[in-house]
């Protein structure tokens, strides 16, 4: 048995993963996984609280390979790493109706996260499940009794929910639960059209698997500063999203410093800024693309590893599961009623 | 296979059955059974939203063995009857929370029901889990694709739900469900003490499982007309207890209309009133007392019956539920990666 910490990470199956992400929490996920166990839900079941169509549901499987294959190529190592489909265990809707009863309706209204979801779904109305969003995070956090949830800053309020339950829990019943403590990660990155936040849907991503030639053209046609109509035009770089990409990924701070002086004085041109951009997050994606080759002709990989996760999962939560149905009294209901019969049956053989 | 048409009615456990229930829901469970196949809850699940302490659920065992008993005392065939315990069928957790995507907050929100089951309970808050009652309501009708529910008037409006689950589901994803029809029950009785309603809480309730000797003390301290201080004063039989308990449990007409007669012209004494009741109701419960005594003295019988009952309804239970996962192709995510694996596994031990 480990005697790490451990940690409860993951993502809803939505699609490939990109450069917002990996600035937002990939990187953050690196760094954990050397001193934590890291679970890593692969959320499906919260994909179908604004996802829930067949074709939705068709894209899951897919999806899910093409997460765990992201983390494995920007260095996460299976080895320290459970990755698990939330939907195959069975324990994590169990556990959810059970916590259900800890939180109250107007508790969960108060978050504006679940609205803007909502309204990012087009949903008029708010659906039940939606609503208790925060209440099967927090059985996905509790299934394996999870010390640490890295999560934006907006959804801090979530983890404060885990929290309350799980307090709730352990005062009501037994000291099941430890409290998982939220720890804020984030950066956002802008999309290559200037746009606040880099998004597939909107079309302003770059995927950590885009090939050379796509990651050249996004570049290309990035967003600058509008004004800039000729080189010899000073230009902005405070919130250009060339520059803010320079500061993120280009590890050659010299060059970035001096692009940036001649950008403002108008004595570089487009071309030469956006070619130096394109040149460092070469630097950075190739060794990820590589990974993600090696990992992806292995026929299977991930849906081994996204298996025997699932296992580890499922048994851990059984284990979970079992100390909460039997600090609660219900394992002990069940089993009087099972040996009861079973006393029964071996008197009725023997008359 | 039996090609009757289904029902679903149960009881939360949370004590031994009175006159007030027969009045109200078991008479019909007696008169249903002859025509439908009947899957019969016990509620466990349900009794968590308002009793969720470790004392309530110690006294779910007990109280299951003793709904079963009052139900076998009445005369329900155990052949036509399943009994189960809800929480023990964990699809029925998992079908909650499939489920809960197809209703909103709001439509639950409208629920006068749920809001008077939170004053009841002195609740100043709506917990997340008594908001959804009629989600988990829902998943249990249609775990055994019930046709059909009887309900009291006031729950009317939770089938109501049911049905546009079920529908909301058919349409989105495949045909599952047959949309489940409620079937208004009712009639209350009023307690011993006047008040509108018989309950074990307040007091006034005559259960069935009541000796003799209690049953002739709660009809000689009956509440009756607090005017009529001596038997030769007329007295008001509209509203009166005893006389209500007379019309639904006398089945001699003739004595009932001359007690009523002799009552209001103030020419009978409450002894000769409340004896006569006492006679009557000592008739209605004799024979259930017989059979109560016969198969309680089966040590284990009722356990047997919850057991046998939980597997069949966890068959049933595991049937829906694939039905359900496949119509949304969510049986196919697992099953893929499952076989990917398994093919992987066989090529590493081919290499």
């Amino acid at each position: 048995m480990t005697t790490k910490r451990r940690i409860l990470t993951g993502d809803r199956p939505t699609g490939k993963l990109h450069l917002g992400h990996y600035v937002g929490s990939l990187q953050y996920r690196l760094a954990f996984q050397e001193e934590y166990e890291c679970f890593f839900i692969i959320a499906d079941l919260h994909m179908l609280t604004t996802k829930p169509t067949k074709e939705d549901v068709a894209q899951i499987g897919q999806n899910a390979r093409d997460i765990v294959l992201d983390h494995l190529a920007i260095g996460i190592d299976p080895q320290k790493t459970s990755f698990y489909l939330q939907s195959a265990v069975h324990e994590i809707y169990e556990m959810h109706l059970i916590l259900s009863g800890m939180v109250t309706v107007e508790r969960l209204q108060q978050l504006p996260t679940i609205k803007d979801m909502a309204a990012a779904a087009g949903m008029e109305q708010m659906p039940y499940n939606l609503l208790g969003y925060p209440v099967l995070q927090a059985a996905d956090i509790l299934m394996p009794r999870a010390h640490l949830v890295p999560v934006g800053k907006d959804n801090e309020s979530h983890i404060e929910i885990s929290r309350q339950i799980a307090r709730r829990f352990n005062n009501a019943y037994a000291d099941v639960f430890p409290l998982p403590d939220a720890y804020i990660v984030g950066g956002t990155l802008v999309g290559t059209d200037g746009q606040a936040k880099m998004s597939k849907s909107l079309g302003n991503a770059i995927l950590l698997s885009d090939d050379s030639a796509s990651v050249r053209k996004s570049v290309m046609s990035m967003y600058t500063d509008p004004n800039r109509i000729r080189a010899d035009i000073p230009g902005t770089v405070e919130g250009n999203p060339v520059f803010s990409y320079h500061d993120t990924f280009n590890p050659d701070k010299a060059e970035v410093e001096d692009l940036k002086e001649r950008y403002r004085e108008g004595a570089v041109g487009d071309v030469e800024v956006k070619t130096k951009l394109y040149n460092a997050l070469e630097a950075f994606l190739e060794p990820i693309r590589e990974r993600r080759a090696f990992y992806a002709e292995q026929t299977g990989y991930t849906d081994q590893l996204i298996y025997e996760g699932t296992q580890r999962a499922q048994e851990e939560a059984r284990q979970t599961l079992i100390e909460m149905k039997k600090a609660m009294g219900l394992t002990g209901v069940w089993n009087r009623i099972r040996r009861a019969n079973e006393r029964r049956q071996k008197r009725l053989a023997k008359a």
